[in-house]
């Protein structure tokens, strides 16, 4: 199977410039001296997360007849914002489908970004997503098995080793593996010796147990829907799994009162907003430094789209 | 007398290239599309403000003898932190002077820094502070009166026409005047039709008097101590009030209402932890958009370090 370079990256690299924003790394004055920390704030993206970045260059590589007649997604999340963000950045139309039970923040927020929402009961979604496709001519986007969605995510892999040229260790959160793909195809092609780590919940395991087993298990939707960090449910495709066994150097997983005092713990030392799945990187430098190398460390902080009151527990806590 | 020139700005932005985030500009997609906005968040900096990047320039200026024996500083805010984390950077030794009523966060988070930390009474500060300076032979490192400092917070504005040449309206909260007389220093040299407006509290706007009266006026510091903004009760010096009267094209004023609904505001569309000194300039942006001219507006989110009750209060809100 082929998997993305370090050319794809590069390319994705100059497709996004125009829409994503450059994030610094921030250093954490609070970090173990041993272990010196910064964060890669990618909550501070226009739609509060990295999904910009590959939602942008896949769109952008579509060939220009196709893009002209619109795209498709299915998503929830923040995969939604994402495509309906870029998709009105390139002036096409956007259809996502959601599922009908989704809050309706989620709805309002994708259609405040210019995007049709099409509402199905949520097993319905990825075939409603292909049916609207094919009726309408509209280009699939998914939310992480594809090239080009990970060559864009890879993009923060290339900032992380242009800023700190000497990284040791990259702490990435893992779902659909997207993520981790792509950062881990920079990181490894420019810094070799630097350890990629992936974080998981321990109630959305499913990838640490793959990778494990040395294929891919399935866990069911309903036990991965547990814990709550809801980026974070999704289980790899064919594709991310070739990725993760052949650049990942470990998963570390992290308790859901591990998530909610990450989220505080950011807010508090580095004033920023992040979402649980978001604040996973950082929940495993708080409590499972052990099971990763020492060294120059970056947690990428992926989104910060947190339900108002999750942040109020998490703050009173 | 002699106003900060674009040459110590730019002389100030290699001086803390070590030390500073370059924080990057922020688009905003929920901003009015007649006057698009970004964020220039300096929440972000290791300290929580902008305030390290004049400290440290300061610091840097001083001769090698000099910096070598240490610095001293009155303050219980941002610059107390600036000075002491800037101190150490330098590996010097460092004596803040706070009020003997701060809070003891405030004392915590300044020995954290490394910082040595006298308390006495609120008006012996700036006293104490000389006193221990001719002592103990330390250089006493001022909040905004002082070319360096100036220079230093003039950086933000070299940074913001370097990533948005056609900006059109930059908003900043004024309190001693430093960070705006920078920034204007900086802005009027690039792009001299772009406006620079400060922000004041209402109940803190004694530059907004002075201006219109051409000369400063005096509040009674327990007249500005009402505000919330507890970044923005100082007022401007002879330097500083020099380079607003010179170089800043108007004052916008902001309730405290507007203050803690634009602290929300950025925490749930930008995912900003800001102070409201911080959110002051957002706080125009959304309510006295009369009060400036149209386009392309850069609102600079000076600081995060936020009463935790506060923010709280304000995400209730």
């Amino acid at each position: 199977m082929r998997l993305v370079t370090i050319d794809d990256i590069r390319l994705a690299a100059r497709t996004i410039e125009p829409v994503a924003v450059r994030t610094p790394l921030l250093p954490c004055p609070w970090a173990d001296p041993d272990r010196p920390l910064w964060l890669k704030p990618e909550n501070l993206q226009p739609i509060g997360a990295f999904k910009i970045r590959g939602a942008y260059h896949a769109i952008a590589r579509l060939p220009a007849d196709a893009r002209a007649r619109g795209v498709v997604a299915y998503s929830s999340g923040n995969h939604a914002q994402a495509v309906a963000y870029a998709a009105r950045a390139f002036g096409v139309p956007a259809v996502i489908v959601i599922e009908d039970t989704a809050p309706e923040i989620k709805v309002t927020a994708t259609r405040a970004h210019g995007a049709e929402v099409v509402q199905v009961p949520l097993p319905d979604r990825e075939s409603a997503a292909a049916e609207i496709g094919r009726e309408r001519g509209l280009a699939l986007i998914p939310p992480f098995d594809h090239p080009d969605v990970i060559a864009g995510q890879g993009t923060i892999g290339l900032e992380i080793v242009a800023d700190l040229p000497d990284v040791d260790v990259v702490l990435v959160p893992v779902s659909g593996g997207g993520l981790i793909s792509g950062i881990a195809g920079a990181v490894k092609a420019l810094r070799p010796q630097a350890a990629v780590i992936g974080v998981e919940p321990v109630l959305a395991a499913d990838t640490a147990e793959g990778l494990a087993a040395g294929e891919r298990v399935h866990w069911a939707p309903a036990d991965r829907a547990r814990t709550m960090a809801d980026g974070l449910r999704a289980e790899p495709s064919e594709l991310t799994f070739a990725h993760l066994r052949k650049l990942v150097d470990g998963i570390v997983t992290v308790t859901e009162d591990e998530l909610l005092a990450a989220v505080a713990h950011l807010a508090r030392t580095a004033r920023l907003i992040a979402e649980p799945s978001g604040a996973a990187s950082t929940a495993a430098y708080l409590n499972h430094a052990a099971d990763f190398p020492p060294g120059r460390t970056v947690a990428v902080v992926s989104g910060g789209n947190i339900d108002p009151a999750v942040l109020t527990r998490a703050l009173a806590g």
